[in-house]
């Protein structure tokens, strides 16, 4: 059998599998860990969906996802701030320690990255003692430079640590995920950095593939498929001293029009061939 | 009247207008500088656009664009590097000083970015005499992040300066366009730098807006339309020590579709409202 001990399946990835498809189908492929996403687990009942995962004797990698804490508008930042207190009691409830905040793009009209970055930072001050009570840690990820302006105004390494150092370790750190780093030629020193203060909170793997979508959403390629060096990124948070679960979160059209059991089978031999096996 | 003396449209904004119509577009609306694309001069022929251009007054602040240096193959990159020297010849011809260098993507298969920045270096040592010899100077343009794979492996000033330092200025310096930098926080700074050495060869501009389109080649925004703070950039490059012209260049299927005229016009309005006017 095939070593799929640190694999993780990101909920999304097969986002076609209910969450009893997809513990049976973990069940099934040998498949430990997965990663889940807050509507499809809200939908099915947060309570249930742990008693759901518990009794499939699976564990929870992360949950994705609280953040869009750059509103400018106090009614929409205090509606911000409270849905981020219930992401972070969700996390715990599921039994992960994990939360991935996306941090939120700019608020329409303005045009100013620094304060919008600024204001992430006051927020994750209000919100990180709330998570440390419920013994879950915030993992800023920082998304490709193309959603700066209206996703998430974090777009590098650098910059989610310089947010999340303001914070103790246990409190804040950073998602690296290949997708929205891996053209950054500092991202493997700041994986570095990361892992010395260790705030490497999970480590989330898909591959680019060209021509990028409309949208630019849902073209996250399967792993092995594009332009990344998975083994190498591997190498980078391990000599960073990162030995947790390695997550695959792919947004893919192709792939959700798939059977979910098929492409949970193929992403998990793409992990073993891509990310595992010497080359 | 306005002051358009910084202001230069690049043709690709109006491509739907022919050489002989931009020049008399310009002339009307008192534009006197025009960034020229290769493929449009040579149909027209470089010599008969040279003439055109002189004849008409107006100077031309770059020819875009040479690079794609990255092939492995050596014929690919044999062929590569001679039509490079047509385009510094043609450069030469047009009488700008200034080539735009894209330097190209991963070849296929690869997945080695920095294997691919060497090659550029390579082909700029080769390149860079040749063009001094002509009185031309190569301006490598960072692109955008998210053509890190099939356009361009250099990503950021960082990345631009780094290749560039590596010749004299007069040789090779680089492009700072908004539309690729905006979202970096260290830009402002590699500005700073590119600036003190002379280095800032042309500066253009686009907006971000957003969503994207599919394969994200034709989504750049006209001048005020995006979330890009024009008059900040202008003040880095200022700051750093930048007199020269502005060009202003959008890839954009809804400018594309409207009459030339009419854009240019627009383009000129939005320049004095957005880059030239204290806010």
């Amino acid at each position: 059998m095939t070593d799929l001990s640190r694999f993780s399946i990101n909920q999304m990835t097969v986002k076609q599998l209910s969450l009893p498809e997809l513990a049976d189908a973990c069940a099934q492929l040998g498949v430990g860990r997965v990663g889940l996403w807050r509507e499809p687990v809200r939908q099915y009942g947060v309570a249930e969906t742990a008693k759901l995962i518990r009794e499939a004797g699976l564990s929870v990698t992360t949950l994705c996802r609280g953040g869009f804490l750059t509103a400018t508008d106090p009614a929409e930042r205090s509606r911000a701030l409270d849905d981020n207190r219930r992401a972070i009691e969700e996390a715990a409830t599921l039994g992960t320690d994990t939360l991935v905040l996306v941090c939120g793009g700019l608020p329409p009209g303005s045009k100013d990255l620094r304060a919008a970055r600024e204001r992430i930072a006051d927020a994750l001050a209000e919100l990180a003692p709330h998570a440390e009570d419920h013994g879950v840690r915030l993992a800023v990820e920082p998304l490709h430079p193309m959603y700066a302006a209206d996703r998430c105004v974090v777009s590098t390494l650098a910059q989610a640590l310089d947010l999340a150092e303001r914070f103790p370790a246990h409190q804040v750190g950073v998602t690296v995920d290949t997708y929205h780093v891996w053209w950054d030629d500092q991202a493997p020193a700041q994986i570095a950095r990361a892992g010395a203060a260790g705030r490497i909170h999970t480590f989330q793997l898909a591959d680019w593939i060209t021509p990028l979508p409309e949208g630019v959403l849902n073209g996250r390629g399967q792993i092995g498929d594009g332009a990344i060096d998975m083994r190498a990124w591997r190498g980078h948070v391990e000599a960073a001293g990162y030995t947790g679960p390695i997550e695959v979160e792919l947004f893919n059209e192709e792939l959700w029009a798939r059977d979910g059991r098929e492409v949970l089978a193929q992403t998990a031999e793409r992990f073993v061939e891509h990310v595992l096996k010497k080359s």
